[in-house]
Parts: C-alpha cells; sequence; structure tokens
C-alpha cells in the first residue's frame, strides 16, 4: 500500500557545485524513484547551503562591477534562483531515471513560498552566515545603507549574516497538493523555501533569511497530510555518544527519548539537532505519522523497516 | 463559456530590472486577472531577456572573481535560474490579485525545459547576443575553451552571441496539463523554456540558446490544446506601414494575408515579425484555434472582440 511521502534531501544529495551537483542527482534520483516504484506518492524538499552562497556571491560580485545599474539582490530572491538552479537538475536527473525504468510519471518543481512569523526570535539573533565575504569599508556601507547584520569571520573578512525562522506554512500549498493528487512528483520548498512576511492582509513580502530545509520538509508534510517524513542525510541511522568508543545507533526514537537526548546535548545544532527537532515534531503532529532519518542510498530499506532511524510516538 | 488561453507576456509585462519588475508585474497581474476573473483557464509564459542577461552577467563575475572556484555557469542554468527570478515575482503578484478580488486560486510557477532540434538552422548562425561585454583577451579565451560563437559589438566590446532555434516540444507538458486540470493558474515556460535537446533515447541535455517566448508560447499552446494564444506587446494593434503617415491598424488577419504582409517585410524582425509567425502558426494548427496581438491592458477587451488584431483563418 503506497504512502504519502515527504523526503528533505541535504547537502550531500545535490554536492557543492554545478558539475558535483550534475552527478549527485543522479545518485539522489535513484533512490527517490526506488520510492515511486514501490507505489509511493513522494514530494521532494532540498537544502540549498551553497548553491544560494554562490548565487548571492554572484549578485555581490555584479553590484561590484556596475553599482549604479544592479542594486544588491534581496535574499529572498537569491533563494527563488536557486529553487530554479537546483530544480532543473533534480527533476531533470529524477525525469530520466523514471523513464529509464519505464515509469511514465510528470515530474515538477513548483517555486514555493513560505511564510514566517517576524516576531520569530530568530530575527532577534541572526547567526547564519552568508554570500561573499567583505571588506570592513564593505560591510559598514551595507550595515549602514541596507541595515544588514555582520560579524567578522576569524580574520578572514565580514559576512553578513541573516535570521533562520522557523517555517509557519507553505505559501503554494493548495497548488502542491492539487500536483500530488494529479499523479505528479513534486519538487517544492526548495532552500527551504522563499521566506516571506505576510504584511497588510494577505500580501506577502520577502523576509531576509534562511529556513532550515527539515523544518520546511516537516511542515510540507504536515499540510499535505503525508504518513512519512524522510529525512536523508550522511548517516545511516541517529547516534547517540556520537564519535566516542561507546557509539550507539539508535532504530526507533520515541519523541520522549529525543527530548532526553536533546537535553543532554546529543545531537549537534546545525547539523543532527534540526533533523531530529523536525522528525520529532511531524511524528507528534498526528496519530500515526512516522519520521525516518537515514542514508540517502537506504531510502527505500529504510521505509521497509530495515534500516534507518524510526522516529514515531 | 470560458476558453483555455496561453498568454505571452513580453518585456514590456516585466520591466528591466528588479525594482521595475516588482511594480511592472503588479500591473501585469492585473490584466491577467480580468482573464480568470471571466472564468478562463489561464496558463503565462513571459520572455527573460534582460533578467537572463542579467543573470549570465553575474556568473561571469563570479567566474572572473574566482576562475577556479567557478566554472562558467551553462547558459541553460542561467534559464532556470531566470524562472526562479521572474516566477516568484509574477506568481506573487497574481497571487494577490486574485486574493484581493476574492478569487481562491492557485498561481505555481513550474520550470519548464523545451525541447530544441540540433539540426536547427539557427545553430549554424548564432545571432542573439547574451550576457557581459568582454575584452578580447576574455573572448578568445572563451572562444578556444568553451567554443563560445562572439561577436564585436560596435567598439562596445566582445559579446556572446547564442543560437534562439524553434521549440519542437514541451518536455514538462503532462505535468502543465495536470495542474491546469486541476484548476491552478499556471506560469510555464519561463524564457522561453529553458532550450535542452534529447540525447541517447529520452535524456536531455541543456543548450546554449535562447528560444523566443512567443514561439514557446504557441508550441505550449498547441500542446495544451488551448482555444487561444494572446500575445501580450507595446501595441494595441498590428500595423502595415508602421511609422509611416499611411499606417494601418489591422483589426483582423488571416494566416494568407499575414504570410504575404510579411513578404513585404512589413513586420520588424526580433519584434513584431515573430509575434505574428508565432500567432500564424497557432491560427493555422488547428480549426477554430485563434491568435490575438494586443496591448498587456487591453487583454480583456481584446478576448471580447473590441480591440487588438485577432489572428485566425
Amino acid at each position: 500500500m503506497g504512502k504519502r511521502i515527504v523526503i528533505a534531501l541535504g547537502g550531500n544529495a545535490l554536492g557543492d557545485n554545478l558539475p558535483e551537483q550534475m552527478i549527485a542527482v543522479k545518485q539522489t534520483a535513484k533512490a527517490i524513484a526506488d520510492l515511486i516504484q514501490e507505489g509511493h506518492e513522494v514530494v521532494i524538499a532540498h537544502g540549498n547551503g551553497p548553491q544560494v552562497g554562490m548565487i548571492q556571491k554572484a549578485m555581490t560580485e555584479l553590484t561590484r562591477s556596475d553599482p549604479e545599474k544592479y542594486i544588491p539582490c534581496p535574499l529572498s530572491v537569491c533563494v527563488a534562483m536557486s529553487q530554479g538552479y537546483i530544480g532543473y537538475d533534480l527533476q531533470n536527473a529524477l525525469r530520466e531515471e523514471l523513464l529509464d525504468r519505464g515509469i511514465v510519471k510528470g515530474v515538477a518543481t513548483v517555486l514555493t513560498q513560505v511564510e514566517v512569523d517576524p516576531n520569530d526570535p530568530a530575527f532577534s539573533h541572526p547567526t547564519k552566515p552568508i554570500g561573499a565575504f567583505m571588506t570592513k569599508e564593505e560591510a559598514d556601507k551595507m550595515v549602514a545603507e541596507r541595515g544588514y547584520d555582520v560579524i567578522e569571520d576569524a580574520g578572514r573578512g565580514y559576512r553578513r549574516v541573516v535570521a533562520s525562522p522557523k517555517p509557519v506554512s507553505i505559501v503554494e500549498i493548495q497548488s502542491i497538493r492539487d500536483m500530488v493528487e494529479a499523479g505528479l512528483v513534486v519538487v517544492a520548498c526548495g532552500g527551504g523555501g522563499i521566506p516571506v512576511f505576510k504584511t497588510e492582509g494577505h500580501h506577502l513580502k520577502g523576509a531576509a533569511a534562511v529556513i532550515d530545509k527539515d523544518f520546511a520538509a516537516c511542515t510540507l508534510a504536515q499540510q499535505l497530510d503525508a504518513d512519512c517524513l524522510i529525512i536523508l542525510t550522511a548517516v545511516e541511522k541517529v547516534a547517540i555518544h556520537f564519535g566516542k568508543p561507546d557509539v550507539q545507533w539508535l532504530s526507533t526514537l520515541t519523541p520522549a527519548q529525543a527530548e532526553k537526548y536533546m537535553d543532554d546535548g546529543e545531537f549537534a545544532p546545525g547539523s543532527m539537532l534540526p533533523k531530529v527537532q523536525a522528525a520529532v515534531q511531524f511524528a507528534q503532529s498526528k496519530e500515526g505519522r512516522t519520521a525516518l532519518i537515514t542514508l540517502l542510498e537506504k531510502a527505500k530499506d529504510g521505509i521497509e523497516g530495515k534500516t534507518g532511524t524510526l522516529i514515531q510516538q
């Protein structure tokens, strides 16, 4: 019996630059096609760390080359561009892999905006470095003219830092739902989604932020009433005492156990911690929902209960 | 009775840079919402001339800033990025305009690849300048290392030129059809689509080309079995003797008349000529199909037969 699955792809599924991406997405497509071949409905969310960094750097270089003509490009627009950049390769690789297996199914990447809350505490403490290194003069100018938050990065220069707020809801959810129900394989919420605030009524405004792709995938999975959220990463299972002689790999994890391990500081912030948090949030959101954290190439084995860490109530 | 309409938006519907784009798309959204409010199914294609030029220039500046790290970005990838860049603003403006009118309808931008023929004669004579000006040294390097075609542009430096082949088919047509039938307003074929060649079997490879958006919209309209193709531009009607004292504005045009006027050189290449060609191609493709060329803000009046140039057999 097919499940509705939302997959969150990590950096290793995409590579760090264009040549790497073109190779990486082929492996990624195989893992995803395995699930589609089993009859599951699949929606794919993905990160964009290196890609949006590259695009932001390119847009900064453009402004440097002709400051009269090119204003600095808002981060939300860079995220939109990264959805095009990554989605093109990803949907293409998936389309080819499905056709190679004789599966005729439309694959479509949909530009996705994700609403965030202007009162999210993340906006008071922006921590995520983004884009090119700047000189002190450039940094001061950006602070004065555009209100950027800037940090000095270990003697290598100055960098802009932005907030990483929690997703509130997916703006294009109805479109994505209609597409899934029409039988399409959908790529959505690229880079965690284009972050937007609600302004007056239903109007939206780009936010200078980046959204964690695991949390965005979790929100997407909840709003699509998915059965399973799969977070694909560089390890087969979640571990406690990670990197120590008494490392312990976990096949199952309840929200209560996860909370305890998180309190104990078992999971690295910015690495395994947000994945476990997103998995727990999804597993707790409704009875019967499960989350799975495993290696990209183990997605099918994981969904069959053979490996990975299953998070369920 | 609602019609299925494909709209091709020209440069004036989008503006030349980001601040202009954010304003222009609001007017564009009103014109499109007028049609949706009348009960028509609408699919939107658009150009990307200034936008893909800007993105290509940004990616060139990025490579200049660190040639070891960043290889030149293929044009097809720049087109994909431009679909994100423009689609974000366009879908957002349309979503707001519809909600302002109390119309609850999903709007979605879908990344679109368009197949072109490697034997298209356009590839023997690339004519479309693209991206940043280069010095002679940079141009020679690009020719030697990457096989670019390059022209000297009126003493202002060297520029890459690429082919503008005819579209053969829309790769994501099934996805777009499913989305239209699910009731969504779809933005597709941005910038004429990401140009791709078929390689072995069903595999695709990015082509160094740009596709004319009017021809892409025409192919899209044919493949969606649309009733009407609307090409929105900067004039209310097509004219013969354009710019002369005896200018004659045309309310209707048959394919036969259009062929004669084209033979007489009445329509400017790169301007009105491709629009008339695309309109004629659509009107001839099946009985009952009509094309309309008019001003953006006259779209609704045009579809009601009040203005514009109607092209039909």
